[in-house]
Order: structure tokens, then sequence, then C-alpha cells
């Protein structure tokens, strides 16, 4: 494994000064890198968010790991404790693994409009295209080979990494983080049947993107029919996402990879939506719902809770038997009510 | 939301002279655009299609509205009577918001080669790719970042949105429309396993696409192994589909997003494809078949109809117990069968 | 349909001069294509990897037909006997439809660092961005528009179709085939939540891809949170599969499209995982596990066998019944409860 470490190291004390929290132990030891419990060296600072691993702490490596109040004399290693371990240790590891510094500037290869409007600290990489009307903010990075649409706009701080897709009129936010392949504001799917041929409905809605969403590789999200398709801010998509036209998703959700959500539907704020699920169209759902992995949604979900829709795997053997009953489940429930009729007959015959 | 208008404006007598249709009312009334009931402003043209939504007809701020002959007396408004209010009101909206015009001409950042036939008419955007033997078409246009594989053909009048890839020999029909990162034409899915290693087998198949056919974002439809994939025309696919290798997909039907169709199945024609489908391979789907949303159908089917395959969602409790019973099935109808053996011995035993 | 044949043909002698096993008939029998039975012109080769499609066999127009020992005597055509047909088509559908032959160098549109390293039998593609420490390995070849990440690695003999992309330091070893849109090493899903907002925690792990592995259209594969995700040798995965961070998948597994594989999941050796399959987080997958299409996988998975969990398609008004019944599955089973206990009661009241 290699790391993007910097060559910079910190003392806990000095990680606490940053990051407060408390040390417990030496706080003169020094960190060059985070890890796992389990593959952690010494120099290394690791964290432990969940007693289930207590045994990971016993034969770490690690010269010091961050703890939560909890577990504050669950080792005799040095330790950070805090209230929120795993975000602690996201905060280290910033620290510790800085992006890569990219010069501003447009490449020589890149094919920038004389109408589109970069920021002098922009920088835009090799083979991009930034079409007419298009605003690149301070400080934002227009990877290799991305294509920016006419008029379209990238907040101040964002990243588009190589091989982005931008359409027409979209706007990102401030600090949007955007993965290869990801393509915003292609047309949603709405055709019309007529004679027994389709007719395409112009899609004429943008895609608008809060600050400080992260957008996963080749996650795809369609721009709205009339309306807008719009994501609030700090939402976190995965990878091969599809959001449909006109959908909504609320402020700080997150959705695993692979989830599609079928066009006009509202996802409230702060839910979870697994890998794979999959968002019916027209839907409302409310905050801080959460939505198992691998799940089928066809109905509005109007409270906060978790929900599942999966078929229990089993050998296949297994599947073909249950599978067969689950065929005739409505039969059997009316053989059980006969039995029961025929019982209570008895009972009264008797 | 800002609109692409063209800034005409049509009075709904005009409309009716293109389009068909009958006025009730002032038809002198200008429309500037179209808009859905709740959101539609004066000067905009809205539809109805059910009665459902009759209450947001009370409420409505347009100008006038689209109207099936049921709901001809719904509404005080203006309105056009027509067969058809859906397919009306895509045809207004293509009147008002037409695509932006794009003047022919290659690029010259595009890498065009000399053994490739572009049309004079077409254009080939910035950094694209034309290999030897291609053709472009009259009217074509190729996206920026776009490659076109050797001896590759789009049709007339298609359009290759940014950052699409058309592998070697694929061949487009006309007006086929294709949205970024949909890649056409990589290999199917074909190897042999020998003394414990895959070999790879050649796909020497091609993709041929269909006249007036759509292709969504990050949408793949892999060459065939020896025989071709195909798309009859105005097949309709949403993003983030995978068509595999040999399969047969019938004209007029459309799917939507995040299906996968596995290898050599044929999909009749006017068939509707819910959201996260998948489709196993060597199947036959008959014509005017619904799948819904996140079935998954793992043998053929031969009858029209709506066909589902979705376990219910319920809380996760809820679910937890249900799927626990779901798992000895099997057993408990052996128990009613038990339970109506015994009933039966005991009428007879009395 | 169109064949990308060379142009030569080979006795059927002279096939098993090469490729090893039996002529049965007329070994001088020239062969120019492979095709499968059913479409087989004169001069084709086909083969039959199973009796049940011996009734394909009787009128196929093939020259000749490659056939498994228990096949032997099943034709009188000119035939190859061989242990293992199917592989033995793929050999000499390699020997007669050869990959294209793209000459070294790189091309004039290329951006290339100049603090790369490209051998000169590589070959890279127009618009093609390679940075500063990348590594492309002998007769290597990288597509048009492709991008290859700050040192990044691609070994010998590998092939990138058009507009792939790697992010830095990820390693692809020797003979790997990517298929375009694919996205290796893009950031994994990690955040920690703290008042009220995500934090993101770097991915500063690699992607290490072994030898032979082929990797599908629009396929992505993260990078590791802190550890590398990893591909054994061998690995076959088809279009739009998603790994997560810090997967481990086991040499010579196959992956069929549109699976999801959620992060730190590690998945055996020789295992086949059917299309749209999705498994679940931190799961231990054994060597051998089949899992069947559109199989939710929750649970770590210890012994070789094949595991479904689909729920069964019927017509939707089928279905509608029997999901209510399921949905109260286990009020059903207490019913059952309540029957047996009565029944026994009865008989020993009796």
């Amino acid at each position: 494994m290699s790391r993007a470490a910097n060559g910079s190291q910190y003392s806990l004390s000095e990680l606490v000064g940053r990051f407060g929290g408390e040390v417990v132990g030496d706080a003169s030891v020094r960190i060059a890198q985070v890890s796992p419990l389990e593959t952690a060296q010494p120099g290394h600072l690791s964290f432990i968010t969940n007693s289930r691993y207590l045994r990971h702490l016993v034969g770490t490596r690690a010269s010091a790991v961050i703890v939560g109040e909890d577990l504050r004399d669950a080792t005799a290693l040095p330790r950070i404790v805090t209230g929120n371990p795993y975000a602690y240790f996201a905060r280290v590891s910033a620290l510790l693994n800085p992006a890569a510094v990219v010069a501003p500037g447009i490449s020589a290869s890149a094919s920038v409009s004389p109408d589109a409007k970069v920021a002098a600290s922009a920088c835009v990489g090799a083979g991009a295209v930034i079409e007419a009307g298009a605003v690149v903010g301070e400080r934002a990075r227009i990877g290799a080979g991305c294509y920016v649409g006419r008029a379209a706009s990238i907040g101040d701080d964002s990243l588009l990494h190589a091989n982005v897709t931008v359409y027409h009129e979209c706007l990102l936010g401030r600090r949007v983080i955007v993965h290869s392949g990801a393509v915003i504001g292609a047309d949603g799917f709405g055709m019309a049947m007529e004679n027994g041929a389709w007719i395409k409905i112009p899609q004429v809605g943008r895609v608008v993107i809060g600050d400080d969403c992260e957008i996963g590789a080749n996650t795809t999200i369609d721009r709205g029919a009339l309306e807008d398709t719009v994501l609030e801010e700090d939402v976190k998509l995965d990878n091969q996402i599809q959001i449909g036209h006109n959908c909504r998703i609320g402020a700080h959700t997150a959705i695993a990879g692979c989830v599609g959500i079928a066009g006009s539907t509202r996802i409230g704020k702060y839910c979870l939506i697994g890998g794979s699920a999959m968002i019916g169209g027209h839907l409302e759902i409310a905050d801080r719902v959460q939505i198992s992995g691998g799940t089928t949604i066809p109905k509005s979900i109007l409270k906060p809770g978790v929900y599942t829709s999966v078929f229990p795997v089993s050998l296949h053997e297994e599947w073909l038997k249950n599978a067969s009953v689950l065929r005739h489940l409505r039969d059997m429930r009316e053989r059980v009510r006969v039995l029961e009729e025929k019982l209570k007959d008895r009972k009264e015959g008797n």
C-alpha cells in the first residue's frame, strides 16, 4: 500500500490543539499517518468507534488511538478522548493526507469559449471544454476531458475530476466534488405515445446542486422536464446512482451506490439510502428515513424509520421450495381460514 | 428555474392551426411557454391528462390548458380540446423550446481520420475523435470528447452529446440521440473456463441501432459475440441501462433507468420496463409486456400483461418477522396439510 | 452481420495441429469463420456444448462442428472432438478474429507529462492524458480520451479502450483490458457526521488490479480509504459494476453486469455472481460461491453453493394477492400454531 501522506508529523498535543479532545497518556507521541487498528504501524494513529472491535484494540501496533468517552480506559496506549472518534479521525486524516496542489491556469489543449468566464485562480485540465456563457468559480478545478456546457456554472472551490460532463445551464454550488464519468443534466426520460410512436418531451429544466455536495463516479442526474432537479446542500451521492428528472434530494442525505430514483420524487433531509435501492417516481420520502440496501420503494414513506423489502437469501434449493409456496400464499391463507372455520363449527357443533 | 424558451409566442388559434384540436374560449390568448398546472404563470399553457388532478386545475394561473374530450367542460379557462393532451403538450413544448442551433463544421481540436466520411452539414465538437472508415451523416452532431470508432456509422440528424463512445463498426440510424457517457459496442461478457483460467471469446458482432432511438446517459449496449445486438426503431432507453450481447429490443419499447438485460434475450415491441428491473439471459419477452420497477425476470414471458416480483416494503422490524417465517414457508405448508389431514380423519373417524 | 474475420482459412487438421483435439471425418475441410449452429454458413465452424441443442445440429449449414466426447457420433459432419468444446471454440475464434493492429506511438493531440514513462512500443490515442509519474508498459494501448492519473501504472500489453479514467497511483497489471467509461480509483464513499453535516474522509488507498483482469464499460472500482482495493488476477467484471472501497475480489471470479459490492467486502476465488446482485459491506464470501442474478446478500457466505433471494415473478394481480398475505406471514404462522394447539387439546381432551 502506498500512502499520500505529506511527510508531516504531529504530536497528540498538537492534534488536540487543532481539533479539541483530551489526551490521556503521553501527549508527545508523534503521528505521521492514520490507520485501522489491524494494520496500523508505529507512528500511526488509529481509532475505535464501537466496543465490538475491542479485540482489534488489544493487538494493535498503533502508537495512539482515538476513543470515545465510553472507551477512555479500554487501552493503555496514549489516546485522544473525544465525543465523536470517527469524525475526529476524518479531520486528522485530512490534515495528514492533503489533496494534491494543482497550479491555476488553463491547459493549452483545453477549449474555452471566449464567452465563458473562468476565474484566474481556477484550473482547467487538458482537453477540457468550457462552452459559451459558462462560469468557473474561484479556485475551481476542471479535470482533463471534462465538458461544461453552455451557460453552466461551477461554484468556487469545486472540483470536477477527469471526464465529467455538465450539460448546459446546470448550476453547481461551492465546494462540490464530482467524480469521473458523472453526467449532470442529461435529458430526463420523458415522452408521449402518439399513433404508435414516441414523441420526445423537451427537457427544459436544469440541475441545481447545492454547496458541499459530492457526486460519485458515473452517477447521472437528469435535468428537469419543466422545473429543476435539485440537490440541496451537503448531499452525498456514491457511484452509479441515477436521479430522475424533477427530483429533489434534501440536505445532508447520503445515498449509496447503484441506487435509482425515478422522476419527480422528493427525498427528505438526513435520509440514508442503502446500495441498489430503487425508489419509484412521484413519491415523497420524509426526513430521516433509512432505506436498506436492495429495497424497492413503490410508495411514499411519511415517517422516519428503517424500511426494508428484501427476499431473504438461502441456498438455491431452499429458495426454490419456499418460492413455490410463495406463489400460492393466498391459497394457503384460505386453507388456514377454512381450518379455523371447521374447528369453530366443531366446537359449536359439539 | 430558467427556461430555454425562444421568446416566440403563439395564439391558441395558431397552435390548433399547427397541431389540430379545437379551441374552446378565447382563441387569441398568446402562449410563451408550457408549465405544469401548479407552477404555471400567465402566458403559459398547461395540460391535464387525468381527472385525478382536477384540484390543480382549479387554482392554476395558466392562461390556457390542454384537455381531453372528457374534461372539455372542467374549466372556464381558454382551452384546447384534443384526443391526446400529453402528446399535444409535447408538440407545443418542442415548438416553444427548440434545441440550440449548432453551426456545422469540424472543431479545430477534433481528430478526424482522413479516411472518415463526415457530411459537410454535420458538426464535430472539440476533442472528438472519428476513426478511419467511420461515417457521420447529414446534419449529425458529434459532441465534444466523443469517440466514433473505425468503420462506425452515425445516421443523418443523429445527436451524440459530449463524451459518448461508439466502438468500431457499430451502426446508428437516423435521428438517434445518445446522451453523455453512453458506451455503444463494448465487448460482450463472453469467456470460457479452461484449466482454471478464463479464455476471452472474441466479440465480433456489432451493435445496430434503428432510427429514432434514444439512449440515456451512461447506458451501455454490448456488441454481439457472433451475431449483432439490435435495437429496432424508436426504442427509448433511460440512463444506466445495460444491454448484454446478442440482445434484440423490439420497436417502440421503452426501458427505464438502471435496468439490466443479460445476453441473447429478445424483448418484444411496445414493452414498458420499469426502473431497476433485471431480465435474465436467453429469454423471450413477448410484445406489449410491462415489467414493474425492481422486478427480476428469470424466465421467458410469452403473454402480454403486467408482471411484478417485488418483496413488499415495511418497517425493518416487521420485515424481520415476516422474513424469518418466509424461510420456513414450505414447512408451514406441510403443517397446514397435516392439520387438514387430521380434520379429515376425524370427520371420517366420527 | 459484418465480421472482422481476417480472410485466413484453416483446415481442420491445421486447427488440431494448433489446439489439439481429434478430427473425425474430412480433415481437409477449410474454415474461415466460427458461428452458432443456427446461423452458420458453409465455410464456418460451429460448436455444441450441450445435448439440449441437438435439434440445431440437425439443420446446421456449418461445414464442421466442435463436439465433446459425448457427442462424438451425434452428427455426420466433419468434427473436432475435444474435452472442452466451448474453450476450443474461443481459441479458434481468436485465431480467425484477431484484434486490429495499432501502430505504436503517441498521438499528436495526446497530453503526456514529460515526467511520465511511456514505453516506445506502447500507443497513446488522440486526446489521451498521461500525468506525471505515470507508467505505461510495453505494447500497452491507451485509447483516445483516456485519463491516466499521477503515478498510475498500466502494465505491459494492457488495453484501455477510449474514455477510460484511471485515478492517481492506481496499478493495473499485465494484459488487463478496460472498456470505455470505466472509472478506476475514484474516492470511496466515506464520511463522518459531525454537528449535522458530513466531513469527508480522505481516500488514500489505491486500486490494484492483477494480471489478465477485464473491466467492463462504465464499471467503477473505488480506491481504498486507508488500505487498497484489490482485484486478484484473472477477475472478469462485466459492465456497470460498482466495487466499493477496500474490497478484495479473488482470482478467476466473474461478475455479471450491474452488480454492486459495498465497501470492505472480500469475495473468494472462482465465484460467479449473477447480474444485478447486490452484496453488502464488510462481508466475507467464500471461494466458489455462486450468487443468482438479482440476489441481495446482506450477510457473509462461508460455504460454496448457489444462493438466491429473488421474489418469484407473476402477473401483477397475482403478486398483489400474495404480497398482501406476505405482510402478515407472522400472524398466519401464529394462526397455524393455534390450530395445532387446538387439535392437540381435542385429542387429549377426547
